[in-house]
């Protein structure tokens, strides 16, 4: 590991441990999606504790009305959520970010004392308003709409790029 | 194939037959990426005429300092292209869409006569000043920065998308 702008994650890792949770509702569908998380959920693995977690949703919450089926969501991903948790959505109206901008959010909310930081990656109709409530962040990974099953590649390479940014890795340019 | 929204599609396709290119500087790395790419190259392909095509470069380009990389692989991606192709460069600098605004850019591109639409991925340092005076448009996928190997991705869903929004399919909600 090297020092330099990596050194607050060191000290992270020895004193305040950060668990990183990428959370997503349903199962993830395509494989080579599957396939290049995986990748991802590896190389972050190197920098500090990291799960990906796709909530099973019952097949007939697809036949629910839209609010109806947000509101199921949001119950089973609040019941997955523990107070330790700084919930971050990624979400449509969320603050829009660089790269680096991202890699210093990182920073600040590792910086807080957060022992975890929970991203959600919601479901085909987005977030109840239980779960707006609860988050404490919402982040939009493009203006452009991206498939919920796809923003997981997204946002897991997003993450692993922030830490690679904090850890002054070359990644940028792989 | 619906109406309504379509018709200029439609139109398109009888009279003046749009093809869509979309061209990556090096071959795609990660089998996972060609995965998904494949996915949604049989899908546009539905739409319209459609070709994803890797530039093979030669592995020396690697140790090239940047600049001269940039020029070769500039270069070599000018002589892919002919009279007929509407340059579209994917890049950090470009403007940023919405995907219903970017379904129009592609309707109003398709609209104003051009044969070919050709989208362009640079390489690791993106596109040369000769690429750049080449090219009419400048899109930005995301104000993040991605790894010119998973733009691919995200650039040909994009542009399924696209066509989805003009063809009113409820893709959005996949």
């Amino acid at each position: 590991m090297r020092f330099g702008k990596t050194v607050f994650v060191h000290s992270n890792l020895q004193g305040n441990i950060v668990k990183i949770r990428l959370i997503a509702i349903s199962k993830t569908s395509q494989s080579y999606l599957t396939e290049g998380i995986d990748v991802f959920e590896g190389r972050i693995k190197r920098y500090l504790p990291f799960s990906f977690e796709e909530l099973n949703t019952p097949k007939k919450w697809g036949t629910l009305p839209e609010n109806k089926q947000k509101e199921e969501e949001g119950k089973l991903l609040l019941s997955k959520i523990s107070s330790d948790d700084v919930i971050i959505l990624l979400d449509e109206r969320g603050k829009s970010y660089t790269s680096p901008d991202f890699a210093n959010f990182l920073q600040k909310k590792m910086n807080s004392g957060a022992k975890s930081l929970a991203f959600v990656i919601g479901g085909a109709y987005g977030f109840s308003d239980d779960v707006y409530a609860r988050a404490s962040d919402k982040i939009s990974l493009s203006k452009m709409t991206f498939s919920h099953q796809m923003v997981r590649l997204f946002a897991i390479e997003q993450i692993y790029r922030g830490f690679s940014i904090l850890n002054n890795e070359p990644y940028h340019h792989s």
